[in-house]
């Protein structure tokens, strides 16, 4: 269903949301997932043994809708698969903007009354026009608003990456690291089953949206595959859509059937509708959150030819292995940069090829990045950081200034890659670092093989656009 | 050069111990790696201005390596290339049953000088059949007797996983990393060049080391791939062999000849010698700790087919994609197991076709896991385990428990995959659950896809000598 921009576009910006069914044996899961959000609260809750804890947390409850005061632009429904038509009904009645079904047991249990009940709902809602999400799903996250659909999410202003997905453990994981990874979300959509409103609808109302200039999405099925081909070929020249597939196996794709009732697509058929698209495919959630950040730390980037640098000997081996392997070129430099190189560099412990393994010669690291940034055959520039446990700390002090120096003085764009073989051990350490990095402008990733997958993502996003 | 088992043997588990040359510039490094050595530990410097803090940690410094009162079975070399050949002649003239040269500046360097100079250390050495390790590493490490290549590593009794590497780095990230992921090391080896011996001869040693169950390396290049074929071949069927291969692609064999100078060697010869030895071939640091904990912890794991749970709707089917993608089997469940699960569970939110996503019928986790270990298409049982940051720590409880409770139960082995999307706020608590799970003989992975491959890997290895 083609839907109309400005009816989704007040959904997802309430000014007033209603929660109806929330409970005590959830630990009131939505009115607390809510708790900072900046307009009219309401609960609506008839149970009488429910209703105490509610007022407790300062929320008003109402025993039905018909009483909120202001018109109601969200609503999300927590109520029994039973009552869930009954409530729907309601909502339509009072004209509601726009409703989550968090409900399920319906079309994903491959029963019939689970079928017969999808389809009753279906009919209702696109008879009146309803904007409807789900069912089975966690709806919508708007941080600038403090609306939200889970307890670990913090409210902020000015994100600008989107995510739409039909599972809502994907969207939350999603949106949850999103911040630990230099991402500000704009919004998220959790739609499960999507039986009104599909993954077509919410990449054209996300592609209007001015506030997202990157959009993920998580995909199990398409209803209109050529509506969704025709909405990305024309999403993506404005900006970077990046598709996580899930079913990219046959068993997977079993597993989607049970989880939102989505019918088997080839991965040959979407492979060949990305192709020919310019969006990005990406095959887990890390892939998620590092091309997202790839695109937005590196914008525009479209040369392969990558400088290593920060790394002993055989990790200078194994991160040429990883860019090599992703299709980034690691290429001598040129002539130029080798004369200056010879003038100082001791090759004692070290080499300088490229990868640059600096040995002692970390004294030096300035005039090195000089002449990385100077050689045109590199396009960008990759340094991995260690983060030991324990004596040597301060190791990493030198290569994180030549770094950031570079990142302000260069046009290149830089990238980093912080890690540590005890990553439990240090998790503060990484933290400060990575949001160190983040804040300078240069994204992070934690191994080879992560960050060389999101430069070649990024690259071939630029590529395909800018021919 | 084939060894002597016995002369080797000497030097890996030395009792007397001599480090010569370290100094203070680089925090007298040698020494303090070795400040928990349980033998007898000399200095050798002859530099007055080094001489007084070496005695300050309490070290006995001597000016001549013939001033040692006792036998040295084991002496490290950190002196500069040009007095190199000369310590080495006295190692010999002393009787010295190995050692170590850290310096570089060798045929790594590409220059005439640091060619020749390799060469010439190569037939001093073996003219006098002295056992030299490197040039261009960082030696032995061996934990029950506290004797260490880094500062960053402890001591500890039992381990059984020996590791030989051309590069000091990845010895390094491998055996400090080891301890974390349940791994214990019996000794590591880091040899550089490899000049006098190479990959073969440690093969051989490790082979016939009776502490040693599993091996790991990381190789650059062979000096004789026959006998290295020929002591693989010989090798695997008495115990794993994991193998890292560095310049897995023309830019990182560039790479391989500036760190160790070693010849470049077609990925497909590899393939192939993997292949016909039954050997297991990785491809990362990540992936040969995950290889190397899915032999010790599910030994003679045969059959492919996963039962999947622990995951909501999404992560079900993300588990199942990267499952399936590794060549693993997730099999719908058998006849008598659905009738079982039909009779309690509940479809709403939930689904039990493999993968189970248990959604609310988390309390009958018990009957469900049973029902797994019943089930003949299901070999190995792997459960997903979210560590969350904020409030909801507590549901966590009932899947670990019912896990433990599989793993004392069942004769099928089960892996976790405990993890975070925000790892670096939650460190401590993940390092708790898996220390947990290791010790009841879990092992644990930190990616759907990294616990894929380790499964696939070590299924690998025992179908090929089950034969």
């Amino acid at each position: 269903m083609p839907i109309d921009h400005a009816a989704l576009d007040r959904v997802f910006n309430p000014k007033t949301v209603v929660i109806i069914g929330d409970k005590k044996a959830s630990g009131y899961m939505w009115l607390n997932a809510n708790r900072n959000f900046k307009g009219n609260l309401y609960s609506v809750q008839i149970d009488p043994n429910e209703i105490p804890g509610i007022e407790e947390m300062g929320i008003k409850n109402l025993t039905s809708l018909a009483d909120v005061p202001e018109p109601i632009d969200y609503a999300i429904v927590a109520v029994p698969r039973v009552v869930a038509p009954r409530i729907v009904a309601e909502c339509i009645r009072n004209k509601v903007g726009g409703a989550t079904l968090f409900t399920s047991g319906f079309a994903e249990t491959g029963t019939p009354e689970g079928i017969e009940a999808q389809e009753a709902l279906f009919t209702m809602a696109r008879e009146a026009g309803m904007v409807l999400i789900g069912p089975n799903c966690m709806g919508l996250y708007n941080p600038s608003l403090g609306l939200s659909f889970s307890t670990n999410l913090e409210a902020y202003e000015g994100g600008n990456v989107a995510f739409a997905s039909q599972s809502g453990s994907h969207a939350i994981a999603f949106t949850q690291a999103a911040p630990e990874n230099g991402i500000r979300i704009s919004r998220s959509v959790s739609f499960g089953n999507g039986i009104v409103l599909e993954n077509a609808d919410y990449l054209e109302y996300l592609a209007q949206d001015p506030q997202s200039k990157v959009i993920g999405m998580y995909v199990e099925g398409l209803r209109d595959g050529r509506r969704f081909f025709e909405i990305l070929k024309q999403t993506t020249p404005k900006k970077p859509v990046v598709i996580w597939k899930g079913g990219q196996t046959e068993e997977g794709q079993r597993a989607t059937s049970s989880h939102t009732a989505s019918l088997a697509e080839s991965m040959s058929i979407w492979n060949a509708m990305v192709k020919q698209t310019g969006a990005i495919l990406v095959h887990n959630v890390y892939e998620m959150l590092d091309t997202v950040k790839g695109l937005l730390y590196l914008p525009g980037l479209v040369g392969t030819g990558c400088g290593l640098t920060g790394g002993a000997g055989g990790q200078s081996v194994s991160i040429t292995d990883a860019f090599a392997k992703a299709g980034l070129a690691v290429p001598p430099l040129s002539k130029e940069s080798y004369e200056k190189l010879e003038s100082f560099f001791s090759l004692v412990g070290a080499s300088f090829r490229n990868p640059i393994d600096m040995g002692s010669n970390r004294t030096e690291i300035n005039a090195i990045m000089d002449i990385l940034n100077a050689d045109p055959v590199i396009d960008v520039v990759a340094m991995q950081l260690s983060v030991t446990s324990q004596r040597r700390r301060n190791i990493l002090q030198a290569p994180l200034e030549a770094l950031l120096r570079f990142k302000k003085n260069s046009s290149k764009p830089a990238v980093a890659i912080p890690y540590s073989m005890t990553p439990h051990l240090v998790g503060k350490d990484l933290k400060k670092l990575e949001t160190k990095l983040h804040d300078a402008g240069i994204p992070t990733f934690p191994t080879y093989e992560r960050a060389a997958q999101a430069i070649r993502n990024v690259v071939d996003y630029y590529q395909f656009h800018s021919g």
